[in-house]
This record gives structure tokens, C-alpha cells and sequence, in this order.
């Protein structure tokens, strides 16, 4: 392999292609013009989404995978060095992990492992639009691993499966009435009181599974209410977002809230308890030897991921998959969002490791 | 005076001509056009307001008024008679009560007290727009009086003074967040929760003035807060109206306020407490001697108004004031809305016998 790589430099030049979600075009394009030359590598693009492979007939295979996109800039749209920190949208969420991945795909001729590099778009959005979605829809082969790692910023540790998510809405109602004359009515946002303190005042369960701590968090995320200024209101709502260990599934989590809020809905005011949405985590695998003799080449003791990521999408498909990133992950979305090279570089030489095993 | 008038075909007839806040043309039309050929009275028209005066130069003169306008409909605007009572949008809330003024204004040429019969628009909307307030701008030497009877549904029971009425925003902060890690930010939804929790378990403060029982009212009227479905938000705002007895005036009333919400307001987190709008009450002046033969001839103990009404502006002018009229107060902007011929005929005697006292 050839001299030290620049890796805030190819970060820097990845940042400053813009790649708003459903906008990846010009990154993919630069991905896979990079890629294209390798002689060890198969490039497929669909869509937007580039996957390089190599074929080296190796006992196992490791995906490893990164969002091309990023949420919209925040004034940060510019990559600017300060030293050995880039500055920059997507600096940390994800293109320092881009771009450690391209560096390593076309360094990487003969791994001991064979390895995918997947380059995939509309992370930050619905999953309906995911990038991985779709190549599991069309080319489902192109995404067939032992296991796979996820780039998300994870401050180059290992951060374990995920939480699962589900967001569902309690609807109280009530009787119009004057304000003057409330005990006519019954006031729904009054009702929705006693609610509001069970989920802010909610202690929380945790779960340790494979030395990560799941801590689940149960957050009012929306509220509302009210028909006019001198109207006892009949209809008022809150929005929880529940992330849940992933040792339980999106049904253990929904009975959970029924439980929690079942005892302050009542029929006659036709109080209502609605599943908008759900993603089951993923528990963290960190049994299966790949991601074992990843964390092993970390040198640190693994993490859980709090938040959901797409290791949940490889889970899903029999694909056990771990996050690990150069990112800070509490930068990701913010407006100071950057990554250091010692990440960028200590991210690089772990999946090195690993990827060269017993060479 | 001629035969027992036909009050429920005149409430009918006022009830058939449509006179939503601000559209009260054509029943100002009609009410002028009643009074103008009854000798004993003098007829101005203001804007769509109109005020017809004796002047027998009695000791004393008493006022009655009445809106005009009412809310908009709500599949009631045909009258409908039904045996002895008359539905139909404004029945209550008052065109019964117009009914009774539009009768005696005519047939009583010689009361024994001078009157002030005023017809007003716009009392359903904001105040701003409030043809008292326009009067009394423009011409208020037509609203000179002893003291006032507001013809607002009451039941045809005297209803004294009114209750005063303000609205107050109380705004949380809080600093935004991963749900997945709300460790790290501030929850403005769960910061409401106490706040909430204090105004629906408020128990309230009752005072008896005159005889009359004025219960104080505290309700959230609106919530609202939230930024994203996995965002922790760092706003949310609850509006409260307080419905306050009128021994105090809006600046004790504000003062109340201040002190149940302060201890929840942190400067940390920019929270605000906001007064949106207030209304002073009116206490029940029932000691007034036109007043007190009111109270006495409808041979019913007197009852508290705990809404706002105009007796309010009537007392800030000062001029002592009561509500009395034949409609249900709890039928007032209801779609159901309706007036019985008994109340119209008892609120019309009453009034006759106030107004022929002594003759």
C-alpha cells in the first residue's frame, strides 16, 4: 500500500459535493468513477446507490456500508480545515466514513475476507425511499454478506444492533362547553394532564445484552389542543416517541403503551390509542467472528447504539451488523458538525485490521 | 295597551332575517322602521346600531339593550315553531329578548321612568368592533342612564354583574435533542407537565357579592409544542382563561396568575408567562334602586353572571347594570338553540312592571 492516505482531504472534497437526500447524483457519480479503475473490484450502480465488490472466493464475506446523503445544510455547506479537524454537512454523518471507505476499497486489492462496499442513498429520510431498500428489492444478491458494518458515526468504537422505534399518538376527547361554564363540558387537555406526567415522569427500563446497555427512553415528542380562546376544548393529543431495547420486537413495545396509557382512555369520550409508526432494532450479534474480531481490533469495550440505523435493514435480512464510524454521533445534524483525522485514521486501521486477518 | 302580543311570531319574524356579526343591515332596517312611527320615542341610527328614546323628563331613565348579531349558523338559521317554543339560530341569544324590547319600546308611551332602548351590532366578536363602544364614541349622550338591563340570555332571572375574563400564554423552553438520547437536551412538552397539572387540579375561589355567588374559572384553552417525530422539542405553550370574580380587577387577576405559574418559570430556559387579553367584570350593583326593583319584580333571587357580557361596559361607563333576558344561557350558540313563550312573556312583564312602577 502506498503512503499515508489523505483522509480529511478526501473527506473535505466529499463534503463539498452537496447531497441533500434524493439529490445524490453528483456523489454517486464521483464514487463510482473512483471505484471504476479498480481492477479487483465489481461496480453496479443502481440508481444512485454504488456497490463494489470483490470476488475473491474467500470463506466469508463483510459488507460494509455508508449513506451517501445528508439533511439539509445549516449554514454549513462550505468544508473548511481547522488543523486536523474538517468542518463541514456530513462531516461526521457520514462522509469521513465515505470517505475512509473509498480509500480503503480501491487500497484493498486482496483481503482476507471478501469485502462489498456499499454506497447507498435516502438514509435521512423515509424509509420508504432507502437506498438499501431498493437494492434489496432489484439486485438482492449484490447485498448477500456474513455480516456487515454500518458507518454511522459511532466515534470509531463498535456501537452494537440498535433500538427499535415506534411512534403512537393518545387522543383524548371531552365537551365543548364555555370557559365560564366548564363543569357543563369536560375538558380535554385537562384529561390529557395525567398522561403527560406518566410518560415524563417514566423511570425507564434497561437491558444489557452482550455487555451493551439498552436505555430506553420514552419521549412526548407533539402535543396539541384547543378550539378557541373561551371554549372548554373537546379533542386534545400528544405524539410519544418509544425507543425500545431490541431484546423485545415492535409488538412487546406497543403492548408495553397500551399498558402505560390504558388505564386514562375511556370510551364514552371516545379516547383513542394509534400506532403511527414502528422499526424494530436489532440485538447486537456481537457472537458472530466478524463483528467479534471487530471489536477485538477496536481494543475498546463495545457499545450500544441508543438510536435506530439501518443495522436493523441487515438484521432484518439475516445480515448481523454492527455501527462503526469516525463520526461524533451527538455532532450528527448539528451545525458545528466536523470529525478529527485521528478518527478518520483509527476507523481506517480497524477495518484494516480485520479485513487483512491472518494475512 | 292592545291585546297580548304575539312574541314568538316576532322572535320568528327577527330570527327569519340573518344578522351575523358585522351583516346587521337588514335587521337594523327592521327595527328602525318598527320604531320610527311611535310618537313617544326618538330614533337614531348609528351605523347599524339603533337607539330609540323617551323624554317625559322623569327622575330617572333606565336603559335596555340588546346585540343585534348573532354567531354563525349552524344548520338553524330557518325559524321553526314548535307548539310553545321557537328554535332557531338566535332565539336565545337574543332575539327573544329583542322581541320583548321591540314590543314594549312601541306600546309603552308613557313609562314611568324615562328609557333608553338600544339595539346593538357586533357584541359576538371581538370588542374592538362592539357597537356600544361605537356609541359611546360617537354619541354618548344617547347612553346616558341611571342603569342598564342587558337583554343576554338569563333565563328571565336576574343576572348580576359579570365575571371578568383573561387569557394567559405560558411558554417553556427547553433545548432540542436525539430521542434517542434525551439526556442530552430538554424536554419543553415534559416541562408543561407540572403547569398543566396545577390549572386542571386548580379548585378555585368563590365569592358572594350581593347575595350572588361568583364561582372563578381556570382553563387550558389551548397546548400546543413539538418540533419532529424523533426530535425532543425545546418549545411548548399552554393558554389558560381565567374567569375571575369581580371583586377583582385584571391587575389582581394577573397578579393571581403570576404567582400560580412562577414557581414552574425558568430564566434558564427563556420561559415566558404572556397576558394575551383581559376584561375587567362587573360587580352585581344591585343595591341600585332601579336594580333592586328589578331583582324584586321578577320575584326570584338573583343569580351571579359568570360569563363576560356588556353589563361590563355599562360599568366602566359608569353606568350599573344587569343581564336579563328569556333565554337559556346553556342554549346560547348551540345548534339547538331555542326560546319557550313563557320566558318571553315573563321577562315582558317584568319589564312592563319595572317600568310602570307607581303609575
Amino acid at each position: 500500500m502506498a503512503a499515508r492516505p489523505d483522509l480529511l482531504g478526501l473527506t473535505s472534497k466529499l463534503v463539498a459535493i452537496p447531497s441533500l437526500s434524493g439529490e445524490e447524483g453528483p456523489l454517486a457519480d464521483l464514487v463510482q468513477s473512483e471505484l471504476a479503475p479498480a481492477d479487483h473490484l465489481a461496480v453496479t450502480r443502481i440508481g444512485d446507490n454504488v456497490v463494489a465488490r470483490t470476488d475473491l472466493g474467500r470463506g466469508q464475506r463483510l459488507l460494509v456500508a455508508g449513506h451517501l446523503d445528508t439533511v439539509p445544510a445549516a449554514g454549513n455547506q462550505t468544508p473548511r480545515r481547522d488543523g486536523d479537524v474538517l468542518f463541514g454537512l456530513g462531516a461526521a454523518d457520514m462522509k469521513g466514513g465515505l470517505a475512509v471507505m473509498l480509500d480503503l476499497a480501491r487500497a484493498l486489492a486482496e483481503p482476507t475476507v471478501d469485502v462489498t462496499w456499499c454506497f447507498y442513498v435516502c438514509e435521512e429520510v423515509t424509509r420508504a425511499k432507502s437506498g438499501l431498500a431498493q437494492i434489496w428489492a432489484d439486485r438482492p444478491e449484490l447485498l448477500a454478506a456474513d455480516a456487515a458494518v454500518l458507518g454511522e458515526p459511532t466515534n470509531a468504537l463498535v456501537e452494537a444492533g440498535c433500538q427499535g422505534t415506534m411512534r403512537v399518538m393518545v387522543s383524548m376527547g371531552g365537551v365543548r362547553a364555555h370557559t365560564a361554564r366548564p363543569y357543563t363540558g369536560k375538558n380535554a387537555i385537562h384529561r390529557l394532564a395525567p398522561v403527560l406526567d406518566r410518560v415524563a415522569g417514566w423511570e425507564g427500563r434497561s437491558v444489557i445484552l452482550d455487555r451493551c446497555e439498552y436505555v430506553e427512553q420514552l419521549q412526548v415528542v407533539s402535543i396539541e389542543g384547543g378550539v378557541a380562546g373561551n371554549v372548554v376544548p373537546d379533542a386534545a393529543a400528544l405524539t410519544v416517541n418509544y425507543r425500545f431495547a431490541p431484546d423485545h420486537g415492535h409488538v412487546e413495545a406497543e403492548r408495553f403503551l397500551h399498558v402505560l396509557f390504558d388505564e386514562y382512555l375511556e370510551e364514552e369520550y371516545h379516547d383513542s390509542f394509534t400506532l403511527l409508526d414502528e422499526a424494530d432494532g436489532a440485538p447486537p450479534a456481537l457472537d458472530h467472528p466478524l463483528l467479534a474480531s471487530l471489536v477485538e481490533a477496536t481494543g475498546e469495550e463495545p457499545r450500544a447504539k441508543v438510536g435506530w440505523t439501518d443495522v436493523a435493514s441487515f438484521y432484518a435480512h439475516g445480515v448481523p451488523a454492527a455501527n462503526f464510524g469516525p463520526g461524533d454521533p451527538l455532532l450528527a445534524h448539528h451545525p458545528d458538525e466536523r470529525v478529527e483525522l485521528a478518527a478518520l485514521e483509527r476507523t481506517r486501521a480497524t477495518l484494516l485490521s480485520l479485513l487483512t486477518a491472518g494475512a
